[in-house]
């Protein structure tokens, strides 16, 4: 499998990092989500080159998870903002920064603090059944093939192992 | 900034994406979860080089996401598992997932189902806050410099930008 071909594996998640798998590609919108809408100052915080940022940012707004909007006229400058889709892929984020606050600060703690707004505490992600609301976690879920795989072409590189077709 | 410096910047996210960043290593993680478990079988999936699984798995085992066990004598085979500490990589590979089945499908709908054990349903997940119990999305939590900040030398390029600093 190359790369490139990503999005046409019959995976979710194969198809995710086609879109937001790039290195610097997290980065950048871990910078949208902190509220950075201009490419100066991505440019600054990420300190990468300008045309890896451009092209970042240019996929980004292609697959529809940032928009231009335009701050500016004469000359005309624009910034980027998350779209909803964007905003979407903010438990993803958060729980890989869950993970890190968890796995990978030193005696210091987390670099930055989440506060839920609603009610007001320093909170981290927890990841609930949208059924019935139990926390779930690796063990307390099985995976079953669903109709967007049944037609895929690509028997040889299934997603779901043959010893994981029937209950465990 | 370089992509091999990202465990030392002040960002839970940074230092996460430099363990879990590199290409192809959160599809092999979806193997891991899928119980995909030994070198030949993670090989025939991804269909990438023998070269780049096997620096990919050795990264794993050296950050302690997976361990190697053995499952043969002689000669001596080993697999490879997820620790705890890469179980609790779940809910963001979810979160990936379950994205990408929300904005990356066809008319067939998710490849895979995820199935809660505890109540038997098809499920997708949902973050709520660990304090409240509520719901959460990008609209709905800010951000605080928090302890692991403070000492952080990079003052050029912080992980809060300066006008997230205070309560927006």
């Amino acid at each position: 499998m190359r790369w490139e071909e990503l999005d046409q594996q019959p995976c979710s998640l194969a198809r995710t990092l086609a879109v937001v798998g790039d290195r610097w590609t997290l980065l950048v919108l871990r910078d949208c989500f902190l509220g950075v809408r201009r490419f100066d100052e991505f440019e600054r915080r990420l300190g990468i080159t300008r045309h890896v940022l451009a092209d970042r940012l240019k996929k980004l707004v292609e697959h529809g998870v940032l928009t231009k909007v335009p701050y500016q006229q004469r000359p005309l400058r624009e910034e980027y903002r998350l779209t909803e889709r964007g905003l979407e892929l903010h438990p993803a984020i958060i729980a890989l920064v869950s993970w890190g606050d968890r796995h990978m600060v030193d005696q210091r703690g987390a670099p930055i603090q989440h506060i839920h707004k609603g009610c007001g505490q320093a909170m981290r992600p927890v990841t609930v059944c949208s059924e019935c609301g139990e926390p779930v976690g690796a063990r307390d879920v099985r995976v079953e093939v669903g109709e967007g795989w049944r037609d895929a072409a690509d028997e040889a590189a299934p997603p779901v192992p043959l010893h994981h077709r029937t209950t465990r």
